[in-house]
């Protein structure tokens, strides 16, 4: 894809799916990543800084730098923002911050920042601007009804790559584009050392399975691609695929409920 | 529908997820309502009541009467139960209840349950059963990511009428089936209230312009339907299509990741 011209549809959409709204401006939360900076960046370039404001929400384990990683891309963008501590909401749910805990309390503490930026969307009439792309949406990576929920996501057809070619393009600073992806839920925890495969070799698997239609073992094999991690990728993506569905609803008969109903005198 | 029939498709569709998921049991939040009820209910019937965990989940504010009617409901269904306080982890982010808040704090609310039902689910290897009436979910009459946040939806098809004949059918307390239905997120709310029409029209209007496709205000008229009430419907049904939705994406001409990768040697 050419950078400027996919740039220029992303600008486009957001700019295009608030105006449908009728709001007032998107609510983003910036994590200290290249993902959740590179859709505030698109939003800004869409729209003008003033119809953003960026939420930063560490918890307590959360490592300092990626709060100031956080805070300097704000103030980079010219936007406003909020630091909310989200430790006191989990901490009353979870008194200890047991390790063994890490998983459950990594997607309490999901849903918590998901819920504080609809909270301040709603209060402001703005919408939530998403921050998940295709890379971690294929392989469901993300915490069900909490990162990867949002009202309007701008990168969600972007591989990693696509990001991390965008976000230089864009001058997202060095410090946020260099630095291990990770969804900072515990310490020390990676993207890559949890999926067990590269960004590098994930996108470009990904798009020969997704995009490419190609789901022969032998021919991925010839090209390159490792057994094991293609089985482990293929598994995530079938693993994971209700977290790209709506929930399952009992069929009873009825029609599906119309997008839009258009009386008539 | 007959009662009947219809419980058997219910029941059957609720023991085929969780077959099919390959997990434990339900995790379902009971509020001392009837949808909530007639779910609990339809997984008991379907599955038996050591599958089913009943979480009870009160905010300082909610009537005793809720609370008392969830657990009795519980034990009559024979089901293990959880009471939590939301309180504290509401009252961390929201540290005063002003009247002029209600709705945030509703929603809060809402959200801050469905993280608690989902985490219990994760730490069981359980499901999150829904609770949301066709009725309500066409009317969006829900908090988005909240209590319409589910794994499977056993009653989703169901209108409020049905609701009420099949939770009689099935014995629901007397006391949760003819209190007034409220989402109990204030004092005082009633779903009737709010939506400015009762559930008996509301149904009835549903059916003609959602199932037989009757768009003609003038027919609608004639059945006697009330014009402003016709339009205040049709409007919530449209302003509310994106709660029905996942969140829109950026077309990037990228196809759709399929619900299912088969591999071949």
């Amino acid at each position: 894809m050419e950078l400027h011209k996919t740039l220029d549809v992303c600008c486009r959409f957001t700019t295009g799916k608030l105006l449908e709204s009728g709001l007032s401006g998107y609510v983003v939360g910036l994590s200290g990543g290249i993902d959740s900076a590179l859709s505030a960046a698109i939003a800004v370039r869409a729209l003008g800084a003033q119809k953003l404001l960026a939420v930063i929400m560490p918890y307590r384990l959360t490592p300092s730098r990626a709060t100031e990683d956080a805070i300097s891309l704000a103030k980079s963008l010219g936007v406003e923002y909020r630091v909310i501590d989200i430790s006191p909401m989990i901490d009353a749910y979870f008194p200890v911050s047991d390790y063994a805990l890490r998983l459950r309390i990594g997607n309490k503490m999901a849903r918590e920042r998901m819920s504080i930026l609809f909270d301040l969307a709603q209060s402001m009439s703005h919408l939530v601007l998403g921050t998940s792309n295709r890379t971690e949406i294929a392989l469901g990576y993300s915490t069900w009804y909490g990162d990867s929920a949002c009202s309007v996501n701008p990168i969600g057809q972007l591989y990693k790559s696509d990001v991390r070619a965008l976000a230089q393009f864009l001058d997202i600073p060095e410090s946020i584009r260099t630095k291990a992806p990770s969804a900072e839920l515990w310490h020390g925890q990676t993207d890559e050392g949890e999926i067990g495969v590269t960004y590098d070799v994930l996108d470009r698997l990904l798009e020969r399975i997704l995009d490419d239609g190609v789901t022969s073992m032998a021919m991925l094999e010839k090209e390159g691609f490792d057994r094991p991690q293609v089985s482990r990728v293929v598994s995530m993506i079938n693993r994971t695929s209700y977290k790209r569905s709506l929930p399952a609803v009992v069929p009873l008969g009825r029609v599906p409920i119309p997008d839009r109903i258009q009386l008539a005198e």
